[in-house]
């Protein structure tokens, strides 16, 4: 775009965003966001582009918004951070008239969250491109937790319920009957900040946040960690609405919520005395001794093959 | 791309890169990197586009990850603040097999710079498109500087000479002689991070990477900070060679150095008593009362209209 409307724009966008941070000493219309820190900074950088992570024809340039912060929301929630500021670019195709919109729906996503949008760049392209870094906080190193943590003994478990996103994604694209709360699960998902810091606190021994499907993510935390990951199909909490979606689509409704991605809830093991006392998790494996890797079991025992994450 | 060759590629850019910071915690591997802080953390995100910023026809990916790093390195110099980490996300278009070769670029920089690649994502894209959100650290926010504090009587100064990076295009695009130091500027400038420290401790009370042209940097300074910026052109440094690609080209010199982006040299303002002891700069104007604005006069202090910055 020229230059002039490029600045059009970004004082457009520098009047649609709040400044919900006492830390903030500079932000937009300087070279860089100026921040007073808290001890340890936790950062994720997560781009979303168009026709690999989502469609303009399903999605609004608002859930394009809300989705490239989620995405980098999820890994702040996945370490057990506190969210801070996110710093935004936007790779525009000309003729593109959406770029407002999508700040107001990140701008959505960042107010239910507590962050401030505190710097970005805005760029011509030739395809949309989305990327969102984004710093969150926490008072000492302590407090995270990493994906290199699980031991043999842990359980693993898995807050909310999985597979609304994927089949979400089928419903908005036709594929499915309509189902407006799958569409909604799928168009601006929720990124669990809060559970992470409560369950790094109850003892977590290692977090991931599943974006790239359960069996993958379960496979990263078990290669990090260097253990073996036992997976119950049958125990993986189904959303609502699934079985449906995957009945009239031909599919098997696990096999869907353990493959689609894109779900943003947390994967987490802990120690059996620490799992006594958390909340909200539904535990579907455990930490074993043996070759590293990850297991997928069903209600006989016997493995599942051929389970993994969707590519991006 | 798919989800097995994005990890590979993940792996070797992993191998590729090294840690050159004491103060991270973790980085590659896990869900976000952890960075013990210092008390103020200075960001800024950068994205650069093919088609836009760049061709493949006449910039490497190497030269891709240089520049990438480059403009996000070059804000936090424009604020004063020392280097510290950066975040990269590379979006890649199917078959484009540069992604490790720009890697390298980027930690080339990163290495002259003791900067740390922290942290990234790889995802597929229809287009190339390189973001990169760097984290700069400094003790006290007063020793950092804006492009606010610029005040009447001030004096305005530049680092280095300028149209170096222009005419450089002009080069590598085949349209002026050739010109192997020229060329070089245009594909790896290089950002004056010990400059801009050095010249906010020397007091400068405002300053501003020259990324989209001298004429626009300076309305920029000129509009935050309230006051008029008036600029000699006849003083305006000459990078070596400049001319004779104006010359060649049909272009006016100084005005090529005047409009043409990505020079990344700094723009400083800064009050007479401070200018005397800073060194390095080339004093090209003064802040005077009047009209907010920016005022271009050539040598018989006559207005010069009609300059303004590269699109992108």
């Amino acid at each position: 775009m020229s230059a002039v409307r490029e600045l059009d724009l970004i004082r457009a966008i520098e009047r649609a965003i709040s400044n919900r941070s006492g830390r903030l000493v500079r932000w937009t219309g300087d070279d860089a966001a100026v921040v007073r820190a808290r001890p340890v900074a936790v950062t994720s950088i997560d781009t979303v582009a168009v026709g690999v992570h989502f469609e303009l024809e399903t999605h609004s340039p608002a859930d394009v918004g809300w989705k490239a912060l989620a995405t980098a929301l999820s890994d702040v929630a996945a370490m057990g951070a506190e969210a801070g500021e996110a710093y935004v670019s936007l790779a525009l195709p000309s003729g593109f008239g959406g770029a407002l919109e999508l700040v107001g729906g990140m701008e959505e996503l960042a107010a239910e969250t507590g962050v401030t949008i505190a710097g970005g760049d805005v760029v011509r392209a030739p395809a949309l491109v989305v990327t969102v870094a984004v710093t969150g906080w926490a008072e000492s190193e302590d407090e995270l937790v990493g994906r290199d943590g699980a031991r043999p003994g842990d359980l693993v478990g898995v807050t909310g319920d999985l597979g609304a996103s994927a089949a979400g994604l089928l419903v908005v694209r036709g594929e499915a009957p309509e189902d407006p709360e799958l569409s909604t699960r799928h168009l601006r998902p929720q990124p669990r900040l809060r559970e992470g810091r409560a369950l790094a606190a109850a003892g977590a021994s290692a977090m991931i946040d599943l974006s790239d499907g359960l069996a993958t993510d379960a496979g990263h935390v078990a290669e990090r960690s260097g253990v073996r990951v036992l997976l119950r199909l049958d125990d993986v909490p189904l959303a609502s609405g699934v079985e449906e979606v995957a009945r009239a689509t031909g599919r098997d409704a696990r096999s869907l919520a353990a493959t689609g991605g894109d779900d943003y809830e947390l994967l987490v093991t802990m120690p059996p005395e620490r799992a006594e006392a958390a909340t909200g998790l539904t535990w579907i494996g455990e930490v074993t001794e043996g070759e590293p890797g990850l297991e997928v079991v069903d209600a006989e025992g016997r493995a599942v093959e051929g389970l993994r994450g969707w590519e991006h």
